[in-house]
């Protein structure tokens, strides 16, 4: 007692740890105080992260899973109808991005798409009535048929895809082509010039590529991103070098393929050229095998999923296979084009938060620190968002490299129950979309997944 | 008196100023010292400096003549054979890079390189014959023809080379087309493959590319290196997204062209896909138009040529005109390629260092991180070696800009006075190339410009 009671002789000294306004008070008070960096688990996590750490077949599930993820070697293979190649879309269903949904919770810029698509088809002959249709079609996450696609991401089955395949296991994914900025459909536009550059599309489009592509030969997409990363690229909304390369591959293709005719095939070459985000569904379809390899490893907390539909944000986990767990979508924080606010923003949508679960976009943005005039902030604070998700991944990525970080690895492999422990939320990097439908892109920006959905994803891995 | 002696009472507080080693040596006897970041002008420039510095019409003509630099506006807007467009190069004249040099003088590469022409040329029916004609042909710097070329930098009439222009001052320059890497004549070879490829270069790339981009139009080559910057490259060793962005404008004009046949178009497509230095050639011709629009202005201590010969390197100042500063080549500090080591290298050579002139390459580093892979150090020298040209140079490019260090604009504009107070050498990073002829490329590194050149050059500014 003695000795403890000599403590009150000296100047204090305080350590503090977890909550800052304890630290903050004491320092006010002239006192030197050590913060740890410490915080306490996500509220209602403790006992399941507990159980998770206890458990070593967890930790050897989420080895597993990783190493399944960076298995794969995806490979562009082909350009296909969507109807003639996933065979899980029966015709009256149309896929969406995100977590599955009603009609009538549906947002606008999803049933601007959805509206858009059975127009597109030829199953509603005005846009009132594919309106009016929209609580009769079947919805269907991409992410249930090997597909994803950015913002709506509505694939419908005349669409044109791209199809992604590993050699090795033979596995696929798709996703659809991307058609560009301003009024698309997959920011839920659906005017006549949404269908009109659809049909081009299905109609030049598909077939000038997959002629170029069988000149050329599969396009190796991971030594591609990891090139592009190395020229600035993030890989979600900054595609800017992975386009220019993948011209440069499918360009000899374009130029030494018989048909379709020379006219088209500079068309074609001139939408992509036009066109800097047009690799992001090539590299989102690349990532959709990466994940689906890893997933339903029994008790692994690997992510396999963040995805959004426009009105929720949904996570998967490996070990919970199928199952989504799922908060309400944020508002994305960005820059605005034009005169468009926050006031105009529909709450984050897509799937291409897939780049995020495999290591790109917001985890690599410090990789492409140019990004930060399109999606607002500074060069630093983007290297410090990519330090900061080493916090919460497995790895670094063996391949995709950042060069100011003296080429280390991107963080790669969202562990949730790292997320659980730290607090810290994966960081997306993303486009917004206007919430009316048929306004289109409105700006960009970055979001913080839903921690509620890491807590119920870790509680429901650590089981009842 | 007193208070003078007083300080020997008392502990030392010791300030240093220039010399490391004398603060050195007090440190080492334990006690503090605060050492200033001074240094002494270069021995032999401090009464030149002060004549300048004391000169208002100094102050001026740097202004001006750095405004004539960054006024003009680079556009590829043709390809042409050199003999017809470079009225000053006369039969029997063959064109080298860097300051004037006998062939006695010659280094192995610029001696290969200038056997190589006069065989290509058909001046010459052996390399033997062509080594024997050496001190017969006329030698001429490029730099003196409105032309640069890379490593040796040899220019012969037949040659196809880049017209680059400024619509508003109606200034052009001109550069080579790159050969690619491996054993080719810029580094020296001769052989019957470089023979082969250059002719393959006049008779079906020069063509093509010509009615390729007559198809698309002049390309601004100032937004294209912009745009390269912010993907990582540095605009002399590393050029492959200004290469991409080339091929992205140049595709289209391939595509759509009607001859040559669409086999040679397609094989051109692929030449410069297989090539990611094509776009140096033309970065160094406008780098050119630049430095030329800048010269003449008297009294301007700006730098307006850094060239090597392979013997010996030169520096022009604005307003000293065409006179050459030299001083020996330095050898590179490098990775060397395969079993390569130092002992094969040949002295610092080529015109390439255009670039640094006018804020690219060894001081746009930062921009270029991946760099270090190809000519070594690490990430955060590469910064640190931009951070540094600040010191010397006169202003910020106002459209070259590194996205890393918040789009400040890359330090441009050497200001010889500086290099002199500062004792800072300019940094080059570049090829390294055999010393024997023949050989090619042995690697690739960093190099400081000779402080003599700028000594020399700022007393003969200063006047007599």
């Amino acid at each position: 007692m003695t000795s403890l009671l000599s403590l009150l002789d000296r100047e204090p000294a305080v350590a503090t740890a977890g909550i800052d306004l304890i630290a903050a008070a004491i320092e006010n008070q002239g006192i030197d105080v050590a913060a740890a960096d410490w915080r306490p688990p996500l509220a209602g996590t403790a006992e399941a992260l507990a159980d998770l750490a206890a458990d070593d077949h967890a930790v050897a599930a989420n080895a597993v899973a990783l190493d399944r993820m960076l298995g794969v070697r995806p490979k562009l293979v082909d350009i296909a109808r969507a109807g003639d190649v996933i065979s899980t879309l029966e015709p009256g269903t149309l896929l969406h991005a995100g977590p599955p949904i009603a009609w009538a919770d549906c947002s606008g810029p999803l049933r601007g798409a959805l509206a858009g698509a059975l127009l597109y088809e030829g199953l509603a002959s005005s846009p009132d009535a594919a309106f009016a249709m929209g609580a009769q079609i079947h919805l269907s996450p991409c992410h249930d048929h090997q597909a994803v696609g950015p913002m709506a991401g509505v694939i419908s089955p005349s669409m044109p895809i791209a199809v992604v395949a590993d050699d090795a296991s033979g596995r696929t994914a798709y996703a659809t082509l991307n058609e560009g900025l301003g009024k698309v459909l997959r920011y839920g536009a659906y005017g006549p010039e949404v269908m009109e550059r659809l049909r081009w599309m299905e109609e030049v489009l598909a077939p000038t590529l997959r002629a170029a592509l069988h000149s050329v030969g599969p396009i190796d997409l991971q030594v591609l991103i990891a090139q592009a990363l190395q020229m600035g690229d993030d890989g979600h909304n900054r595609n800017r070098a992975a386009t220019s390369l993948f011209l440069r591959h499918i360009g000899a293709g374009l130029l030494e393929a018989t048909s379709p005719s020379q006219g088209e095939r500079t068309q074609v070459f001139r939408f992509i050229d036009g066109n800097d985000h047009f690799m992001l569904n090539l590299v989102m379809a690349a990532a959709k095998l990466h994940v689906d390899a890893a997933t339903d490893v029994a008790g692994s907390s690997l992510v396999t999923a963040m995805a959004r539909n426009g009105t929720e944000f949904g996570v998967r986990l490996s070990g919970t296979g199928p199952r989504w767990f799922t908060a309400p979508a944020p508002v994305v924080d960005g820059l605005y084009l034009g005169a468009y606010t926050a006031e105009d923003a529909n709450p984050d949508i897509g799937d291409s938060a897939i780049t995020e679960t495999i290591g790109l976009g917001g985890f690599a943005m410090a990789a492409a620190p140019a990004i930060v005039g399109f999606v607002g902030g500074s060069a630093m604070a983007a290297v410090r968002r990519t330090l900061e998700m080493y916090e919460i991944t497995s790895t670094e990525h063996p391949v995709y490299r950042i060069p100011i970080l003296e080429s280390r690895g991107t963080p790669t492999g969202i562990d949730a129950a790292l997320v659980a422990r730290t607090g810290i939320a994966p960081q997306i990097n993303t486009g917004i979309a206007g919430k009316e439908p048929g306004v289109g892109m409105v700006g960009a920006g970055l979001v913080e997944a839903p921690l509620a959905c890491f807590v119920q994803g870790v509680r429901a891995l650590a089981g009842p």
